[in-house]
């Protein structure tokens, strides 16, 4: 639950720049005279003044830990003792002003820890927000997506490419990766517009106690000097000061390496008058360090907590519980609840969010189905590959497992990495607390933290019903192998199969010659314990003796019965197949193949559908000889239950089934005419 | 997920007894000239003062919805024109004073409300709270062992029997149930105690969206002025007040019923000095109506949100969504997280607390059963009869059955309720939002939520092994018939057995002559889809058929062999077995019986530990000739997987066995000899 630790470089840097951004600025706050007088030692105001919403405390030599190579300055230290009493609180800036945040962010770990200072910060903020974040490819992908399928009020975001940032940093010694991505908060300013005059830079490993617009007051208060400041740095000014002093440095330095903060103190030793002090509760650093703990006593002011090393929230320290509560309130915060708009200050949502709305709009709360269509326009929020994933080398015939679960299902996970060795992507429908769950559950198994090939998406949990469609199009949608096997989390197929099929891909010239899908033969145990058969001889034995079926032999035989499976017994190779309505093989497919059709949500016809779409496409129905896949009892999904005690639930799905059955005919005319006389002899499923 | 409405007069009244305490006051406070002058209309100040963080801004014509009584009174209207623009903010209280809080809690579905309430107050508090909870004995039971489980530091909670009360307003007639705990408002300045000179009165359906010190800062500013009129409530003048304008208005009135507000509003009609418009940011009221919206156009500056009113949550209003996240948000909260100190004021934690963190603190983080330890030291938040629940009446032979659960069982619930038509006390290991997940369960079955005989006891979730013999403790505690059938929740029992269970403890004479448990054989499927056995017969026959077999037959029998099936085949009446090793089985027990050893978390041993108390207590084995229970097949948890992949988890469950022979010897002397000897052929649990 705990965050990471990353180079304390990183963390004070940020805050640094800040620092530079507030330059002078902080001596043009006068202060209030009368809590002057309340607490002539500077403490005792705690009382009154200490709790002005906004006041930025400094115990009385505090100063940010980034600062500290300053000790000795006499200035900062005067400064900061004038200002450790009261000073009267900068209005917000007006509701509807627009907040700049830049953010570094880079790789799978980083993209996730920004998620919950994100949402600390929209918790808490009530003006419009722009986002500025400079990342690599990995996190772009994924904090694109997120905030597109996000749909947050009032936030706009932009990426920057630290890719090409890259070659203006990387001359400078420095140990490891993270560092690099430190020293680009030494480039940012070149790197945001020009228009852009003042922003607030962040590091991932923060969350936020407050609004931040009490942070932006900071700026406004005396705008006209950061406006200046920040030309100064755009010209040559910034950019050439750090550089000198970076190589002067690196001339003498006994260090190996620079990070971004050694350069900002350099440069800070040699202008102090470039330091501006920021007040702890701006950046409470949380230790056994006097400094941390003389602010955080006061901590009912906190601001902002700085996760910046992994020794700190295990300190034995009666208070570390209170920063850490903060974290873990934003870490399993419900996401979707942040999706509200601002107030007095209407956003221009995005098309698609304005699309979403009309469409709801158009629903009619009467109609029966309403749950099943308002589910079926839910947007769902998508954060992808959640976890660290190598994505598998290019191979012409290579094959992804593509499958769907949600937490009751997590311990399928370990047997299906001993059956399929290949590449997988699964979608995981979760609550933002249970991804939370799911990261340690991962962590906790030498099997699954082993595997660098299994890329596994989040999509948030909304709505009553399970979006099974949705989500098998994520997964579908993140396979990176042109060919998938479109299973179930509850199989566990053939030891052989992930080989076997790339092999059958390559005989079969798959995709290339012909248009075809492979069908898996489906079988089933109702048994718990039971040996997994290592061949198609021991499976036959198996179905001999009785201990394996047919999948859903007793209850739904007409779901694969077109496989032919006395055929299959004998079959040497592969062989065609024609489609009978209800069939709902397994399958393997190119990757570009038709999408799942997401109105069937909940339990019913969404694997069935897709099936007629591939026969209706024309693909090649192509069962292989030599595979198979079994099916794991477990207990009856909620869904499935309650598929079984309503009625009503029964009648929407025929009610989808024959609107879909409509939409196939205006989109393949007669052909898909024996697929509606196949629906006039409708049997339910079981 | 959304509050359940209750009578507009409870809504509105608990504030306008805060209007009452308020009196005067309002006009004592100034305001801000600047912010007049930016604001001729009243309304233009959103930019500047609106933001200043405690400004009770009203709309130019805006009140209390529960003051419209006195809409055409100019005094009133004078004062809410006076004041819509900014006032300087009163300043807080100091970090240390401790703010009084009361509230009138009745019935199961209050104190399930009453959480969110005050999850949310101490989400955003800073001070040291007391609760004065006005409670039936319903909400006493719950909410004490509520507040002494959740040990939340500087939290105290009092409670008053509202039994008391009753004779003091039950002269006036009113409708319903929860109309006559809304008038207990009226007699609360005579409840709490003479020495309170201030207190904020809430209902059990408000969201708290800022630092309630922000409200009681309302006092301070003119606390002289409150005390005043507090006395004078306290004295005859408030109590004569209500009662004389009461009886005159039931006269006259047409109204078949005076509730609490009609009373306030009349009152107020002769005494209109005595109204206090509040900001309507203090009681913002989702509604069409206009008031609320130019209230909530406002809402950055919104304070309390108040939920009086189903209809509102279902308006179709894009704000509504904003108030409803702000609900959800603590409804779902973890309320471990709200268990840490304040600052700057060390609070005296209650010994339970103390005794804890010494106990924690001679914990040793190297010792290999470290996380086994602390497991057992945590307390967890324990919240009985989660839903309205009716005890079952007193006989003499009756049985509960007691088992726990977690999420992934849910699906049990409606199976074991068509089983096991007798009385259940089940304890749920669940997060916040799971207990919200579950509420809506039981509320979509008709078979659970017919049964009003099943009381459901939610433990929330913390740490990382599963507290299973806490959980039993807990159920069992709560149990509330005589007798108890100790089961586990993935047995299904014979449809007989609660019956049957009845009949034999009559026959025996349990508790009375002979300290006893009965064994209800076990056995256990592996067949997902199976016909439960309807009587010995039956079962015999599938047992013979090999489709059933005697509990845990393959892998663990020495866990029932004592039990001795062959001969429970042909017996006719019950018979006596003797305890061995390792023997689990289940039984029916007096409530009185002892305690499940909670050291044992996770899987493995946490029965057996408990039956070998049983026998060291004397209690004679009995096994019942025509009671079975079937275990059902379902994927293996996390723990047993745990348990099976790691030695060291094997080597903690070693230890825990030892040391627990050792308090067994402690205790029990020589007598515990055997069970030691017995442990010296250590064989490990499958």
């Amino acid at each position: 639950m705990l965050p990471r630790g990353r180079p304390r470089a990183l963390g004070a840097a940020a805050l640094l720049l800040l620092l530079l951004l507030l330059l002078i600025g902080f001596f043009l706050l006068g202060w209030d005279p009368e809590c002057e007088r309340l607490e002539p030692d500077g403490r005792a105001g705690d009382l009154g003044c200490s709790r002005c919403p906004l006041t930025p405390r400094v115990p009385s030599d505090g100063r940010l830990r980034g600062a500290s190579a300053l000790h000795g300055d006499p200035l900062a230290g005067h400064g900061v003792h004038n200002h450790s009493a009261c000073n009267p609180q900068p209005p917000l800036p007006p509701k509807c002003e627009l907040l700049h945040v830049a953010i570094v962010c880079a790789g799978y770990n980083s993209s996730r820890e920004v998620i919950t200072l994100v949402k600390s910060m929209l918790f808490y903020r009530r003006n419009p927000l722009h986002l500025h974040l400079v990342t690599d490819t990995v996190a772009r992908n994924i904090l694109e997506t997120l905030f597109r399928t996000w749909m947050v009020p009032a936030l706009g975001v932009s990426f920057y490419d630290a890719e090409q940032l890259k070659p203006q940093i990387s001359w400078i010694p420095n140990k490891h990766y993270s560092g690099l991505y430190g020293l680009m908060k030494l480039v940012l300013p070149g790197v945001l517009p020009p228009g852009l005059t003042r922003v607030i830079v962040l590091d991932t490993d923060v969350t936020f106690a407050s609004d931040i617009a009490e942070l932006w007051a900071l700026f406004a208060h005396f705008s006209g000097v950061i406006l200046l400041l920040l030309d100064q740095l755009r010209q040559v000014g910034w950019e050439q000061m750090w550089k000198l002093t970076a190589r002067r440095e690196l001339l003498t330095l006994t260090a190996t390496s620079l990070a971004d903060q050694d350069i900002f103190n350099a440069v800070i030793k040699e202008r102090p008058e470039l330091l501006q002090p920021l007040p702890c509760v701006w950046n409470l650093q949380l230790s056994d360090h006097t400094l941390a703990e003389r602010c955080y006593s006061e901590a009912a002011d906190l601001k902002v907590i700085h996760w910046n090393s992994p020794k700190k929230v295990r300190v034995k320290n009666k208070h570390a519980e209170f920063f850490r509560n903060f974290y873990l309130t934003f870490l399993g915060y419900d996401g979707n609840l942040l999706r509200r708009e601002l107030f007095g200050c209407p956003s221009q949502p995005p098309p698609e969010a304005e699309q979403l709305q009309r469409a709801l709009a158009q629903l009619d709360e009467e109609d029966a189905c309403f749950e099943f269509r308002q589910q079926r326009l839910t947007v769902h929020r998508v954060h992808i590959t959640f976890l660290p994933h190598k994505p598998p080398p290019p191979r012409p015939h290579d094959v992804t497992l593509v499958a769907q679960l949600s937490m009751d299902r997590l311990q399928m996970l370990e047997a299906l990495c001993r059956h399929w060795p290949g590449p997988m992507s699964l979608a995981l429908y979760l609550t933002d607390a249970e991804a939370q769950q799911f990261l340690h559950f991962v962590e906790a198994s030498p099997v699954l933290s082993a595997r660098q090939d299994v890329a596994y998406h989040v999509v948030y949990r909304e709505g009553p019903l399970y979006p099974v469609n949705q989500l098998r199009n994520v997964a579908l949608a993140q396979a990176l192998t042109p060919y998938v096997f479109l299973s179930d989390i509850d199989f566990l197929p053939a030891y052989s199969l992930y080989d076997y099929l790339r092999a059958s891909i390559e005989q079969l010239e798959l995709g290339g010659r012909r248009k075809a899908a492979l069908v898996v033969p489906a079988f089933e145990t109702l048994r718990y314990r039971f040996s997994f058969p290592s061949s198609k001889a021991e499976l036959l034995a198996l179905l001999d003796a009785g201990s394996l079926y047919t999948f859903r032999y007793h209850e739904w035989p007409q779901g694969h019965a077109p496989t032919d499976y006395a055929r299959w017994r004998e079959a040497q190779a592969p062989y065609r197949v024609q489609w009978a309505a209800d069939y709902e093989p397994y399958v393997v497919v190119p990757r570009d193949c038709p999408r799942y059709d997401p109105r069937f949500v909940g339990f019913g016809w969404n694997k069935v559908a897709h099936i007629v779409e591939l026969d209706a496409q024309e693909f090649e129905l192509l069962v292989l000889p030599e595979a198979f896949t079994i099916h794991l009892p477990h207990a009856p999904s909620l869904d499935i239950s309650r598929f079984r005690s309503s009625s009503a639930y029964r009648d929407c799905l025929q009610a989808l089934k024959e609107e879909f059955h409509q939409d196939l005919s205006r989109r393949y005319g007669a052909a898909a005419l024996k697929y509606l006389t196949a629906l006039q002899q409708p049997r339910s499923p079981a």
